[in-house]
């Protein structure tokens, strides 16, 4: 097996060794695309496996604890993809498995890729250095428009069964994520509301099985298209979080803005390279947002790409995050963020839900 | 009398006849340095005087349903600045009173200038056009940061029996104004919180009398030093508002953005020529915000200014709200927004207290 | 007469007496909706009244030389349009006609209005203060498109005869001005090229004194529609100029950059209330163009204005542009930009037209 | 050997065969990190072996003739970093080898990687589609500030021997590529000048290979800081150029903007993933520059990527080089740039040199 190419130096060797699909001839051309040693039809063969000691969760929401759990139990390392399960009670019952598995020195890790955006870990750093003081407002969003066109087909990530729910598990988890780890606090209460624009969409032909055109049936939405919740913040700020998929010309708009009493932080995934940082300490005529452009060697992850201003893409995150697990591993330590973060985010997204339904505010 | 220079036709001669304020002094300094022609000490000798026909109420709230009400009974047109009152009972009679005048064709305005920047007025006719197609969502910020600083002084804005509220009558009011406007649609139910971050101050030297410095004494914040809160509007859509004082580094930041099945709209005051605009129909290649300099003489107010790309500031608002309102004396027809607006704003603002309170969703 | 209102204070008393246009009904309409006391048919008459202190000149430029002089001699103030003159012997004898009125007591002020933007005046602080370090770039662009239709009809601007030149004088010499005014620098050699898109427009009808539509004739275009050019700056840096009516979609787009050795400014007229400013020695990880709203009561003009966020337009720098000059005047002192400033311009656009007809870099 | 992982499908299968570098334990380490399969101490062994297919020439441009030349007469395809060569001459000579070579199906293309930006590519399609009309300017700047410390230490980039140029041919050559490769059209005369801020730097320890501290010796820079020139375009256009590593805060600002009669474009590679398009046939009211995200599966090279608003890095534009060279040998075509793409770029930076000392345009 020939040495994996690296931009960083990894305390252990790593190998692509099983990919595991149900379908034979679709796994192994992606595993032949992607550079995959071998392929697998069940799940489960991974776990009887010698050659693997670390399994990528990246299944529907219904399937995480089952397969994740498992896996914690045959010893094998975890990254689960997020919203870490489709409820409170699964992810409570990951988190315990977790533990467990801690104790003999077996890791868990959730994928909220994001965090490892080199302009978040510079958001993080400066509230933990107290450049912004005490957060006053948190305003979240993530926007994306591709389920505005209302002959967008369905797919799982519609059927609440599978995937749990809508724009709110799926993207508004990350910013819930997002803003608790920048912050370092927890959303204690939320108001919220959910909305399905939608109800009804044409089946994709690959759901039905048929070769027709997937026009001719059409199935419920039993998601929501959209949510939006307000927050107390535990350090006494307020929160305003908006995930949807109709916001029409945003494309994977992550806006992130939050008001301390020393400053304030801006971000939008759009320009993910850029952070910008209003330092209330600034004289008033020189002050004002500081388009920082988190390309310096100074700055997370990145001595290991390119000089400044030769910008990092969407995929790097994902690097990132198996560089910081594989050295987590290394060195015997929990990686970040946990499954604990990943409940943490879960019992916001069920206390979002409740609220809506109940129509009030809710403890998480 | 000289002829008042101007930039528009108008109908009518206008005059600045008399300004009124309680000490004579000072409103004798102001009138001097701003070109008045006379003074009162008392707001009613306005009212007996045949040489004024308009009388504009910019006031604190507490004075404003006595004085719109007395002007209007007195046969005098109103412009009444926003909002309109400081509660929804103020608010109805002065409805009631902009009613009786107008069958005597006396004419009265609430005062939500924003809706008068040319950027808004595109806005609007934008989604008049069905531009943007079906409402799905509103997201709309009034950010300001003046009361960041703890030792910035108590006045009359922080004091809720002259101001009624804080950041949500202030500011918020202009947002929840220019949102109904833009999409001609109502706010049917909201779900709030509001937010004192800070609430004690020291007491502005001219507010206590004394010569002393200011620091020796404070006294008590009575309003929201910020609000944010959820909708539901009349059209299906979900709104997200957000009004404060405490965003360090957002100096005047009025936001609005729209999303709707077909095409998107943005809105920043910090750029305020400018508005973007998202048209699905475009090809996904070519398809992108276009960032529209609100400067032809196609817009709304431009003609009677600059060739494009010479931009307008905060004041020619006001300019264009006099002139509409002269504008519609003169033919005999309702300006707009009229009290009745500035009501349906008092509703909106009444509920998100009360919602605030009870934790819980209410209609407005 | 009224006294006039104004959001200054100034030392003089002002009145806007008399406006001078050659036809009578025109300027007689013009005079009262723009509120002239008075009117004139011949600018000469202005020269011979006592109640005239100060003559704005805003003729083309082939009539300023004649126009200043005289009024300079009749002992009245001079406020001179934009660019001073349409040639360098005419700039110089306009400069020994200010010397002369100087030791008078008599003021001659050039109208580069655009100094008088507060982001502008912003950038020269800084640079005086040193905040940039010594100037190694200056890349400067004033970009209009008014001329990019063909069928845009021939006026007075595009007749060498009248205007000198064309984009050259016409809006090149604002930011040849404007540059050397933030840096405090001169220009010193130049190599450039100017370039006629369009030869051939059609005359416009109040051109012709015909009634029939305008296309039927066409006229030369006797001046530049765009010029471009190389300078080497007094302290050892590099310019790079272009000033164009070509440039479709950039309506008045005045955007200058310095970069400097410790740090870097930038502006856009299109966004007239920032300045962006880099500060080289914020440390790498924090540091970034700050986007300072230049609307701060600390900035040059803005106390007399609006609370911070609330941007003036572009009218605002006329009125500076007065109380400046209105200022001196009464403090007896030389207003600037002086006619010697105008003719340091001028020298520039008279190298550059050299250069560009010679093929080789001149000096100023 | 493993199978490579790829993003995209290729005609040929792909191995990184062998690393050259003159030092053994370098260059093996490199490769071990890297995942190249063997090393090679000496480039001219590359050329004996029968599993090279490919040379890939990134070294200094001192070195690319000899290199190139000898690997395409070994029947090797090349790949080889800009500039082409250090001089026309060379530049010459291996357009001569690469068409020699051509006739036996050995392809040479030149590493402009910039072109596969997929917003470059958009914007080429864009001009090539008559959709801004005749190129009326094009103005385009490389911005960078790694050399604003005058105790940068000199590397063989700042060395004329080594690196032919500074500024000019280490970005400018980007510049140049780019906007000729946009708009199709040639540089056909230039006005340049260069200029060296810093003469002299202290010499780097790997430089001198002595273990002390860099700073006691210092030698000097014998190529331009910076280099600014004046152009005419084939189809009648004016150009405006500006390559610097002394502008403060621009870190790899690659700003190419172009203005025709129908329409103009804007890019900016710290925004890599968007281009700004301005269509003049839009309705005054509501044209604007579109803010195109290109990240569609309809652009260019996306499809084997992310979802829409999913960004590109810097390093994506040298997986689509790879990519498309690859098509094209094993189409049998011509890649391009092709080694003449690369000749007709070394003629311009010749030319603004020899302009630059003579201080006159100059034919390219």
């Amino acid at each position: 097996m020939a040495h994996r190419p690296r931009f960083f130096d990894l305390p252990l060797e790593t190998s692509m060794t099983a990919l595991a699909g149900r379908n034979r001839a679709n796994v192994t051309a992606a595993a032949a695309k992607l550079g995959w040693d071998s392929v697998e039809t069940d799940w489960r063969a991974l776990l009887e496996r010698d050659d693997v000691d670390l399994i990528d969760v990246c299944t529907p929401g219904d399937t995480h604890a089952e397969i994740a759990i498992a896996a914690l139990e045959a010893g094998k390392h975890v990254l689960c993809e997020k919203p870490l399960a489709n409820s409170v009670d699964e992810a409570e019952r990951m988190v315990a498995a977790a533990d467990t598995a801690a104790a003999r020195g077996v890791r868990a890790m959730v994928g909220f890729t994001y965090r490892r955006v080199p302009a978040i870990q510079l958001a993080r750093q400066l509230v933990a250095d107290g450049r912004i003081g005490t957060v006053r407002h948190v305003r979240a969003q993530y926007l994306q428009d591709w389920l505005s066109d209302p002959q967008a087909p369905l797919t799982w990530r519609m059927d609440k069964a599978k995937a749990g729910s809508g724009a709110l598990g799926d993207i508004g988890a990350h910013i819930i994520d997002l803003t608790q780890f920048i912050t370092g606090e927890s959303i204690t209460g939320v108001s919220g509301a959910l909305k399905t624009f939608v109800t009804e969409r044409p089946v994709a032909a690959e759901l039905t099985g048929l070769s027709g055109t997937a026009g001719d049936e059409t199935g419920p939405v039993t998601v929501d298209d959209a949510s939006v919740f307000l927050a107390h913040l535990s350090g006494g700020g307020l929160g305003v979080y908006e995930a949807t998929r109709f916001a029409q010309g945003r494309k994977n708009a992550i806006r992130i803005e939050i008001n301390g009493s020393q400053g304030s932080l801006a971000f939008d995934f759009e320009d993910m390279n850029v952070l910008h940082f209003f330092d209330a300490s600034d004289p008033a005529t020189t002050g004002g947002f500081r388009r920082i452009v988190v390309t310096e060697g100074e700055h997370a992850y990145i001595a290991a790409w390119w000089p400044p201003g030769h910008g990092l893409g969407y995929e790097h995150a994902f690097t990132h995050q198996v560089v910081d697990l594989v050295g987590a591993i290394a060195a015997g330590e929990q990686p970040t963020p946990s499954f604990a973060d990943g409940l943490a985010v879960q019992k916001v997204l069920d206390a979002v839900e409740r609220s809506a339904e109940k129509g009030a505010w809710l403890d998480v």
